[in-house]
């Protein structure tokens, strides 16, 4: 999840202290409200070293009276701690209700830090983490609100501010030994955290990834988490149950703070014709070739297209089996869900379409209509689309578990080629049956997908089935990152 | 869990006749409102070979329109689900909205069956069982309604059944070695179950065990359970949300059947005065002694009494402790929550209280209050306490992981043992203060309590963490029997 998020994303100064100024007021507000409500809140701050928390936690507890709020650093336990069952030290540190605790770090480190240290095996892992999420949800059906961040940084930035520390402060200043060694082994802790990721983003506990690079901006998006999550709440409790759907309050929650992962995608990539012919040909070959390989080993595929209309979902899979044997693959148009469908739950459908060993299953738009379309449109209430990424991520997993190989592409392109593209269709009397009033219509949702676009591409790329981001501007480009990624994908698999 | 069932549960021919002819005419009924509200139900039914499940799902559809069930054998996969991954033919077969799917044997068993033949790991168990939870938890958030059966038999049953088959009907006409397999790994097999039910009674799927050895005792408690389900269900539905605590509609689901595990207690047992006084000095300083091997050993230790009120946990604590290290251990008594608890989530007050390496704490009467005092008196509602068996039994396996001894005893006394001692209170003036209105009040709720008991000492009895049940009619031998239970795990857990 952390290595589709846009570190480039910043703030200027003057927006950064009118903004700051605003949400400050809100919050110091919403505290007020929180404890008449007697709602208990827990904040958690985790990520690198240096990205920036102790700023943020000072910036989100100026704004409240000191006597409502508790700051614990929980890097490591105590002694007395440590001769105690692992959650005690935290039980012990939770608000009384209509209090905030805000942990600079806590239960996730602690765990993971064991991982790295002490190299636990995948088992305690496993139960580690289930312990942390049977926590979370112990306490949130409790009437807990519990928010998680996530500071990230890349390793180059981690680096490059040690450095301006040593050299400002000197090595004494602060002990700089502990951020030398995360940054020696940034990459295989990054695949630690995004594992951590996968298995505790819940749907009553989900992780939110702050964009550190620029500390402003990161401010900012935690002051906005918050507000918007503490509303949200006072909300629920003031009409006695979960608050139903609701899709301007959704997108304020959210705000404009959230659309980090397509913001960096690179949409100038493009090919020559000369080298798409060469390319194109070289690889159908090698991809059917593979095919063989797929059905000899008994390994199931499956490729999942999804991407705005117009983006050239169709005439991908047709470049992708263009040379693999129809008798080994076949394709699942997803449209809205038909009679049937309807009598069943929601994965249903496409459940009874997963291949068998050997057998390539393409889905031209998949399960991820019910965190676009269904979400977007308000066919899916806000409980039951927010449930699906949890739903979706562990579907996979089965999958994936059970020996399939899953692939999953989301065609990317710009507002300004789509239009272009809905215009040529349009007066090409060859293609006029490819654009209908509801592409128009979509079209006019955008930003509302765009929002459940970044938000999905967010919480289900995971260690085990991450998306891949095709820049589909150019077409041509677009194909060819597609067939070489399941090619690769396949050799891998097959250690070639 | 199943081995605190009582297997001589039964009904007479007459009765069972009686009541089987009502039973169904209500489920006919109750499939048409099903099939009306457009629910969709899975009945799943797991246990021992010659359990009878035939019998009882066959007493089941006989009451049904046959239109609106199916029936699927789910021992084995065909060959083609073998080539699907393993949830697909679960998927494929899910009832439509408004119909019944009746799976005789299914995830469960095909998971349980792989870990015995393969001899799977324990990391891919707990994987399985965590997949398993995550579908059924995916299908009762999406409407449908999951009902959980196991048909429990003894070894010795079995057998007997085994044989009476083979006698009548020669070896052929059913394969029989599977079954004599069944036998042969009984023990190790329910070691597995019991492991099976600890990770997968959630409460949105609860497990219902089914005292097996009389089938027409186990076709109306079978019977009984799907008819209050399906009611509470429908009503559910009418009221558009989920139903609250409602104590009469409570004892109904749960009937009369349920109370199995307190039924076997023979309460008989006693001890001579002589023996008494022998064995608990020699006890009393056998325990002294590990004392010490915990405090040395830095092995924390839980002990947690519950008890009918006048059962003797004050008595039985002061025998444990008589000889013990008063550094070493501290009693915590469990009144109603304070002013400051109130405060708090409900397991706060206990979280707090627990032992640090090398201590002793004693809890009397505990966070078990959650599923009795709270659940009888309606302090806490049906769906906190549901939730609680999973919160508490995951509180006590984090626990137990990070090691601690955890012993739970529940004081077991008749309703005429308590009066007996409740006039002696009442008439002694040395013990007249021990003896309060609210005792008598308690008393008056002895069936509601008594419900609320069996199903804790079912949900609650882990493999990890089981309950002790003390025979306390004779006091000194509920006392001894405590002090040598106490003994024997510190004894296992050093290796003596």
């Amino acid at each position: 999840m952390l290595d589709t998020l846009d570190l480039k994303l910043k703030l200027d100064k003057k927006d950064y202290e009118k903004m700051k100024t605003e949400r400050m007021g809100k919050l110091g507000l919403l505290q007020r409200a929180v404890r008449e409500a007697g709602i208990p809140v827990v904040i958690i701050f985790e990520g690198w070293n240096s990205s920036g928390k102790g700023v943020i936690i000072n910036s989100l507890v100026q704004a409240m009276d000191p006597r409502g709020f508790k700051v614990h650093t929980a890097y490591h336990p105590n002694e007395e701690e440590r001769g105690k069952p692992f959650f005690w030290q935290f039980w012990t540190k939770l608000p009384e209700k209509g209090q905030i605790s805000i942990f600079d770090r806590g239960w996730y480190f602690q765990t993971v830090h064991r991982e790295v240290m002490q190299q636990a095996n995948a088992l305690e892992s496993a139960i580690a983490y289930s312990d942390i999420n049977a926590f979370e949800r112990l306490l949130t059906d409790g009437n807990h609100v519990i928010i998680k961040f996530f500071t990230h940084i890349s390793a180059k930035e981690h680096k490059k501010r040690i450095k301006e520390l040593e050299k400002n402060y000197g090595k004494d200043w602060r002990p700089t030994e502990e951020d030398w060694r995360e940054i020696d082994i940034y990459q295989p802790l990054l695949k630690i955290y995004e594992e951590m990721f996968s298995k505790t983003d819940t749907a009553y506990a989900p992780w939110v990834a702050v964009e550190a690079h620029d500390t402003k901006y990161a401010q900012i998006k935690v002051l906005d988490y918050v507000i918007n999550i503490l509303n949200k709440k006072l909300e629920e409790v003031a009409a006695g149950r979960k608050t139903t759907v609701d899709k301007n309050k959704d997108s304020a929650i959210e705000s404009a703070f959230y659309s980090s992962v397509l913001s960096k995608v690179d949409l100038s990539q493009i090919v020559s014709k000369k080298e798409y012919t060469e390319k194109l040909e070289k690889y159908q070959i090698r991809l059917q070739e593979l095919q063989f390989k797929l059905f000899r080993g008994k390994v199931p595929m499956i490729i999942v297209f999804e991407g705005w209309d117009a983006a050239g979902k169709g005439g991908t899979i047709k470049r992708v089996t263009g040379n693999m044997d129809p008798r080994g693959y076949y394709v699942t148009s997803t449209a809205a869900p038909g009679f049937i469908d309807k009598g069943y739950h929601y994965l249903w459908r496409f459940w009874k379409e997963m291949p068998s060993q050997g057998m390539v299953a393409i889905f031209d738009r998949s399960w991820y209509g019910r965190v676009l379309v269904e979400r977007v449109e308000g066919f899916a209430t806000e409980e039951e689309w927010r449930r699906s990424y949890r739903e979706i991520n562990e579907m996979e997993e089965q999958l994936i578990n059970s020996g399939s190989l899953l692939l999953k592409f989301w065609l990317q392109i710009d507002k300004d080629e789509q239009l272009k593209r809905f215009e040529d269709r349009q007066s090409d009397p060859a293609k006029n049956w490819k654009i209908t009033e509801e592409d128009w219509r979509n079209r006019e949702k955008w930003d509302a997908y765009e929002l459940a676009v970044n938000e999905m591409l967010f919480r289900t790329s995971t260690v085990k089935a991450p998306w891949t981001i095709v820049e589909s501007n150019c077409k041509p480009f677009g194909r060819l990152k597609t067939i070489k990624t399941i090619i690769n994908a396949i050799e891998t698999r097959f250690g070639l």
